[in-house]
């Protein structure tokens, strides 16, 4: 049984190097790009889904969208929950990486960035970032909706999401598709390769490169592979590791 | 309550003037901007919406997804159903409409095109364009699968999904936006108003263009109203009715 995972491809606020959270940003030109090449490298791979999952942010609808359009596959089904979306990254959301590691140290930013269980500065309820004031949740129960997050937080609602839905149907025999966010994918591969806490620092998910997982019956990982060229998803995967260094530039 | 009806842009057959039913061609340029503003009314009026249906086709689904990203709510839940497709014109599709009246008669055609229990020449099973055939609806039970439709056909298996599902949702109180076809939308409209086959013949949905409909708790239609400019409706509602015409030419 296979598994696709795809990070969106890259926004506008991963091209300023912003820490992004649930702030709704659309993709840049590049990540439209990288989500068409995407979508080519499943469709010259032989993928194909009946169903498909992303988060209620637009720059992983997006990419989802344009890898339909790609694979002419645009008639599947497609379900967004906002368990997908990316780590809430409190009141870091809208602030530069490589500034906040001028301010604060690489090491701190590293921490929030990477850690497994320091949740970012929380917001206080009913301020502007809230998602429960915003109208985009408002369909959400209010108490389970963040004002900032660890990866355990993400780990612990992405897994409500898996294991009371998606597990079934891949258990079932659907082909599904992910389409989500970096630790979002992070929480999940860390659950399939039982990964601790420090092995999952040091794993980074680029945007835009499907990662196929192929898994037993008990979803136990058995296989990963990265689909496209090996100096492509390198440099990617770098770009993703540097953003959190005070010399971060992107090329 | 409010219902909100649309139908796709213009395609890129719509354009050439040919039959199209079931054959998945996409959104001309002129349809991608006919969507952008319908979305860009919906929102003008404040229109807004809990739940999205479309059909299997793709200038339906870009029609949705262009409306819902100009309205800012790409989270919106979207349900895709082959009972939302346009009417199959069996053996007509792929042929030019002026042509065909040319040929068989400008009054055929209208009965083809705007009758209510007229099959067009049916497909043969296992022929191209049988939907058996196609990917996309290998989901789907065969014996359910159209070779050809009329309105009356179109009618009995959209109003499976409508009494099936949408009905409810309505009557609870959530806001549908329905994305789909011009027959198929017809098909709505006759059961709504309660109009005879005579009556319905003579029913143009335009392009584009938004349909409110304030229907009561028995989903009775109490008023509906195009959004917009009324000198852009009528003349899309007029290019709708002449495409079957020998003189037709698109402007």
């Amino acid at each position: 049984m296979k598994l696709v995972l795809l990070r969106h491809g890259e926004s506008e606020w991963n091209r300023k190097n912003l820490f992004t959270g649930w702030t709704d940003i659309p993709l840049s030109e590049q990540g439209k790009l990288e989500a068409k090449q995407a979508g080519k490298l499943l469709k010259e791979n032989d993928l194909d889904f009946d169903i498909c999952y992303t988060s209620y942010l637009k720059r992983a609808i997006d990419t989802l969208h344009i890898v339909l359009k790609e694979m002419d596959r645009q008639w599947l089904p497609e379900i967004k929950s906002w368990r997908l979306n990316e780590q809430h990254y409190g009141r870091l959301q809208g602030l530069n990486k490589s500034e906040t590691a001028k301010r604060y140290g690489e090491e701190q930013v590293k921490n929030w960035r990477r850690s497994f269980d320091i949740r970012p500065p929380m917001l206080t309820r009913g301020s502007e970032q809230d998602p429960a004031t915003q109208e985009m949740y408002q369909r959400i129960t209010n108490c389970t909706l963040p004002l900032g997050e660890s990866l355990k937080d993400v780990s612990e609602r992405v897994f409500k999401l898996f294991s009371l839905e998606i597990a079934e149907k891949i258990v079932n025999g659907s082909r599904v598709l992910i389409v989500s966010h970096g630790n979002c994918l992070r929480a999940l591969l860390m659950k399939f390769e039982g990964l601790s806490p420090e092995e999952i620092a040091s794993v980074n998910v680029p945007t835009g490169i499907p990662l196929v997982c192929e898994v037993d019956d008990r979803l136990n990982l058995i296989n990963k592979t990265y689909l496209g060229d090996p100096s492509v998803i390198e440099k990617r995967i770098g770009q993703v590791e540097a953003q959190g260094k005070i010399s971060f530039h992107l090329e």
